[in-house]
């Protein structure tokens, strides 16, 4: 698959630690699909220098657009925008712009020490806007520094969306069968060696016994109908019954 | 920190699509927290075999356990087992035992093609049994191959704790409080250069408003009440009141 890429890198022990559930991946991923664009990974790292470093200088490399997750609040484990400024080698400070809407949003021009690391920006950066809290994230080159908190992550993705090139959206058809994976494996890779320009997937289920969700994508719709309907004909000669179909959205 | 350390590689094009959201990695960051190993990184890669080859190689020379979910089953884009067998530069063909083992659960000697691909297991490595379904994962030097179907990925990671050497438990007190994180970052900064046997978080929350959680975590439970206790008389100078507390399970 070709197309533009992208990759996230959410930043958090409480993650790691299992105390809180991810949800901005999942959240970043269905985006990314609607806009054409094809995530290719995602990184949990630990709220440490060297680790972000490490994650933001890989992915930034290797695909389109970065996405980060985290660590941009105002306490002293808040270090993500350092981090990423040291992966690009650029300085960081306080920069006036980030500081007067700081200054606005709390109507005090006398701004907390530890709030002003929140005006604390990288170097050649853009700002992302924070309508919610006001914080901002920022972008320096193709690495999208967001914040960690559902509501304000989702609403700067909101903000950067404009901003990003997709490709042809991916579309998707699934057949949900309730028959194991081994019933339908054989005849389902024939039907993918049939149908080159779509990705057809198989995810096993288990609910009081196996079943199957078959998922069938492609950014070319013609060829995803075409396979579809080879889908479709094999469960039929198969004697697959009570299939549930979800059609592209 | 120091003690045992694990890594988790999430294989699915499925969670990196956003049509599934991941649990496996949320579970496993628990059952790790409970027994003293210390997740140190998550990854989430396609259902591709260089993507697969790299980051087990990465992990497993960098943590004492490595654990993988997802991409064992019978079809064509199950390709984990090969790409672990792959990663270690060893061979990989139909075992006796996991085709046994797949033979009585199915009834049949006679396994088609695709379930015969859930018996091809990496030279060298142990079964991991899998009493849900059958199909089992394996072990292959420090890496633990698992099926990414969320019941069964549960029972194995129950057959394999046993095996795993944890470290003293990381136990944690949470404080949960209605202001945001910038009214108290420059004291908990304070309590955290004061208790440096205790990790000190703070993690935001959004909802109307923003509070903050703030969380210490130590293996050293001397050091963890005395933090605890720091926040507490933390918050009382402060003046904030309706805190919650959660102790350590």
């Amino acid at each position: 698959m070709s197309g533009p890429t992208a990759a996230m890198i959410v930043i958090g022990d409480e993650i790691l630690s299992g105390r809180t559930r991810e949800g901005n991946a999942h959240h970043l991923a269905g985006v990314m699909t609607e806009i054409g664009i094809r995530l290719t990974e995602i990184r949990v790292v630990a709220d440490g220098r060297d680790a972000i470093v490490e994650a933001v200088n890989t992915l930034r490399s290797r695909v389109d657009y970065v996405f980060t997750s985290g660590g941009i609040g105002p306490t002293h484990d808040d270090i993500t925008a350092d981090a990423v400024a040291a992966a690009f080698g650029v300085l960081i400070g306080v920069r006036e712009d980030a500081r007067a809407i700081l200054a606005a949003y709390y109507g005090t021009d006398d701004i907390n020490e530890a709030r002003l690391r929140m005006a604390r920006i990288p170097d050649g950066a853009d700002l992302i806007e924070n309508p919610l809290s006001q914080a901002p994230g920022f972008r320096l080159g193709n690495v999208h520094v967001m914040a960690g908190v559902p509501d304000i992550f989702k609403v700067m993705v909101e903000t950067v969306r404009p901003t990003l090139k997709g490709g042809a959206p991916v579309r998707s058809w699934a057949f949900r069968v309730p028959v194991p994976e081994g019933d339908v494996a054989v005849a389902l890779a024939q039907v993918a060696e049939a149908h080159p320009a779509v990705s057809l997937g198989s995810y096993p289920f288990y609910r009081g016994g196996l079943g199957t969700t078959l998922i069938a994508r492609s950014s070319d719709e013609a060829a995803l109908d075409a396979a579809a309907q080879a889908v479709r004909d094999m469960l039929v000669g198969m004697g697959v019954g009570n299939v549930e179909e979800t059609p592209p959205d």
